[in-house]
């Protein structure tokens, strides 16, 4: 049917060179493409070990990055070599404290318990992959009655995918489907994921990259906004700030609401647990107005906030739909998930949600949660993370009478983050997603220097360690803080 | 802190199976959950073979389905307990032929591979997860090197994901930020995947439950529509779907487009292979208005339509962004790719692409990639692929020869479909969209029977097994076919 132009060996690979060699725009026609020699190349390069420079040449020339420029992202990169426990090493042997726990995912650290390799393996060798309309799996059944045990109240139905951004993109169409309803409501202080729904319903700047992209997304102000405050005390933030959210309400109107979105304890927008009593109110409105409360919890999902879960924190608040992702199976491999109460799931039983995912319920990714979330129960994560918040909690308070930079700091469970300040007026270094500041950039480099890893975004930076991190890990880590905060203050000192 | 409410293992469980029976909707305040006891109670379940029931049971009661409202679903569905080459067996040792390849994703059928299980194994032993944000592997650099070599002309630089949608949202992305244009022409016959900018970019009904969604997607007509033709040869049907596009452009304005997306080679709605000569056109139009040429290879990809990409069966096109998922890593773990060529990549070594994904360069996807593709090179599966090819097509005809049912089929590579009829005028048993016809769920019902599984849909079946299977499996696949049809051609005779 098809004629196949057929090129030799030679051709091909010196073709291939030249083409590349001279970025030629153009391939020669070939509609059966030879790749006679490509294995054996290839063969060789995957046997040998990269030094650090040949890694960077090809990450530099062959693979892209995301939040900064590629060509600053890769200059600055460091080549991970290995993993061990809370720690990381790169090429030349130099280790790192993880204090971010990568991306706030690696919460078993960077050793993969055995149970979870064996579980990988078994799976790989047993059923790898299945479509999830139609087959199903044992593994799926049994990580669900594990989840359903998990979560609390009638949170007891679940839909697999691949990540954060996916779970909540379902949870928005479940909403909408659920209700008929087409807005959501989500709050300013808030990152949901990396596709076109997930980036409409964050609400922090790097929101702008993506629009104009999803419609009937409303965001409303959270209980702790980044330049002023609802009041002076607790009680009044949380009145004032649902007092708002009603208002808000009003305006668009109860009955086109399909959900409000939220991360229950903010993620990398400042670790903020809301004020007690505030998810609570919104549990109410949501009922009063048939809207479905949806908790993300990417981030604060499995332990990181000190509860199982982060919506957990308040008293007797069951969301409508869960969403997570990271600490499910401690980011081993890409696995997102939703869960959703009876009330929601008994609409599904009846109406397809109506989504095509290759990877939905994917075998190999519900072998690792299972196995990782048994790892978790069976050797306590949980009261790991209750014994060392306290010891969180003083570190960070010697942090701050140490150190004039130290603006404040917040933290519950291992989920921290410690805010600076270049005088005693609590002016930051960098304004809200205002132009870098050298010193926050040297901050940055001094702890990579000291062998610490974390995230510095703004004027601060987190201390979100893996969840198994022990009490002389953390010291260790707050040591290196301690140091590299130091040489920060010299900034304030001029 | 954080008082926490100490309840005991008792109060606990009791409490907890209380909720579980009377689906409480509300659980009690827990600051501190107390999990003991959960540990042993599903290290027992994970210990024990479930039977069929059991799995169906948790299945039910405990999952969603998508495609289907979930009650149908689960109830047809299939329990995969093993799989063996191009076959899959259930909990009763029923065996199947897997004559879709799952999701036409499962390519290198379902025995893994032992050097991707060793890969995935030394991967999660070294470095299981990096951030890809400031940290890079050696297995990203080495397949990166691989995939360079593996397409045509300057498509050099690769953005992992975790996902064909994920693959297409950043391509759209791309496109928006490198052309500061908003507006993005799709197909109809199209599907692009479950999140809502893919969503958007689908243009078959299966979009219709996002909307409204994305903004700025224009939908223009495909060369072969579903009612009507553009032509009486594909000289014309070329020419005059090509001027169609044309004038589409003059209406929504060239400087306003940022990119068309197409799969070169249309997947499920229809194993359409575009005229000869129209790929060329669109490049040419593109290059006429500075607009990005993508094409979605999620299906396509790797070996598929009998190229190593589809866009291949062109002359001498290389679009500007490439999306890959399925056949990358043959789907043994969820894992998404795009590719660039150095005029894009140039624009992102100097602006940031902006989004954050976890799961962006996720380890040990690219370890299980880079075995994959080694493999594919090393066993010849391409070349397999053009062995089967015209084997293929004669059973496809010696199909339509004998059976008035078969109105017609299209295939390239291992990539075919059968569309059906119920009578010699050419009508369908199901009309494009509309209400299913009880033969067809009694077809799909038959193949089952008789062990072999595809996807069936409208008036149409898959042709798309494993890209490593052989003759023998593949008459043997066709033999089932044949004594189904003779079923269906039952409904013809009445």
């Amino acid at each position: 049917m098809f004629s196949k132009a057929i090129t030799t060996t030679t051709q091909r690979t010196v073709v291939s060179s030249l083409l590349k060699q001279s970025k030629c725009l153009f391939t020669t026609s070939s509609k059966k493409n030879n790749f006679d020699g490509l294995y054996e190349k290839h063969k060789k390069i995957a046997d040998v070990p990269m030094k650090t420079e040949e890694v960077m040449k090809a990450i530099s020339e062959n693979t892209l990055f995301t939040w900064n420029p590629s060509a600053t992202a890769a200059a600055s990169s460091i080549v991970m070599e290995r993993g061990e426990g809370v720690y990381f090493f790169d090429k030349q042997g130099k280790k790192y404290i993880d204090f971010n726990s990568q991306a706030m995912c690696s919460n078993l650290g960077h050793t993969v318990p055995q149970e979870v390799i064996d579980a990988v393996d078994k799976q790989l060798k047993t059923v790898a992959y299945a479509y999830p309309c139609g087959l199903v799996t044992e593994v799926k059944a049994k990580l669900s009655l594990l989840m359903a045990d998990l979560m609390p109240g009638d949170l007891n139905h679940f839909y697999y995918v691949s990540g954060g951004a996916e779970a909540n993109e379902t949870a928005m169409r479940m909403a909408r489907l659920k209700t008929g309803r087409h807005k959501i409501l989500a709050r300013y202080r808030s990152y949901h994921g990396a596709t076109l729904g997930a980036m409409g319903l964050t609400g922090d700047p790097r929101r702008w990259g993506s629009e104009p992209g999803a419609s009937g997304i409303v965001h409303f102000m959270d209980p702790f906004p980044y330049t002023f405050s609802w009041g002076s005390t607790e009680e009044e933030i949380c009145q004032k700030s649902l007092q708002y959210l009603r208002e808000v309400i009003s305006y668009e109107g109860g009955k086109n609401i399909a959900a409000i979105f939220l991360e229950p304890v903010t993620g990398t927008n400042g670790i903020l647990k809301p004020p007690a009593g505030y998810l609570e109110g919104v549990r109410q409105i949501c009922d009063q107005h048939g809207i479905l409360m949806v908790c993300d919890e990417v981030m604060n999902g499995f332990g990181r906030t000190g509860t199982m879960f982060g919506f957990e924190q308040a008293n007797n608040v069951i969301p409508d739909i869960v969403t997570m992702a990271k600490g499910i199976n401690g980011a081993f491999i890409p696995l997102g998930a939703v869960a959703c109460r009876d009330h929601v799931a008994a609409h599904f039983q009846k109406s397809p949600i109506g989504i095509g995912s290759t990877y939905n319920s994917h075998p190999v990714t519900l072998a690792s949660a299972y196995a990782a979330l048994q790892y978790f129960l069976r050797t306590d994560v949980l009261g790991n993370v209750h014994r060392m918040e306290p010891i969180l909690q003083s570190l960070m308070e010697d942090l701050k009478k140490r150190h004039p930079t130290v603006k404040t700091f917040r933290s519950l469970g291992l989920f921290g983050t410690v805010e600076l300040q270049k005088n005693s007026r609590g002016e930051p270094f960098v304004e809200f997603n205002g132009p870098a500041h050298p010193a926050m950039a040297q901050l940055k480099n001094d702890m990579i220097s000291n062998g610490l890893y974390t995230l510095v975004r703004f004027s601060s930076f987190f201390t979100n360690p893996p969840l198994i991190i022990n009490e002389k890990e953390l010291r260790q880590g707050f040591e290196i803080l301690d140091k590299c905060l130091t040489n920060l203050d010299k900034h304030f000192e001029k």
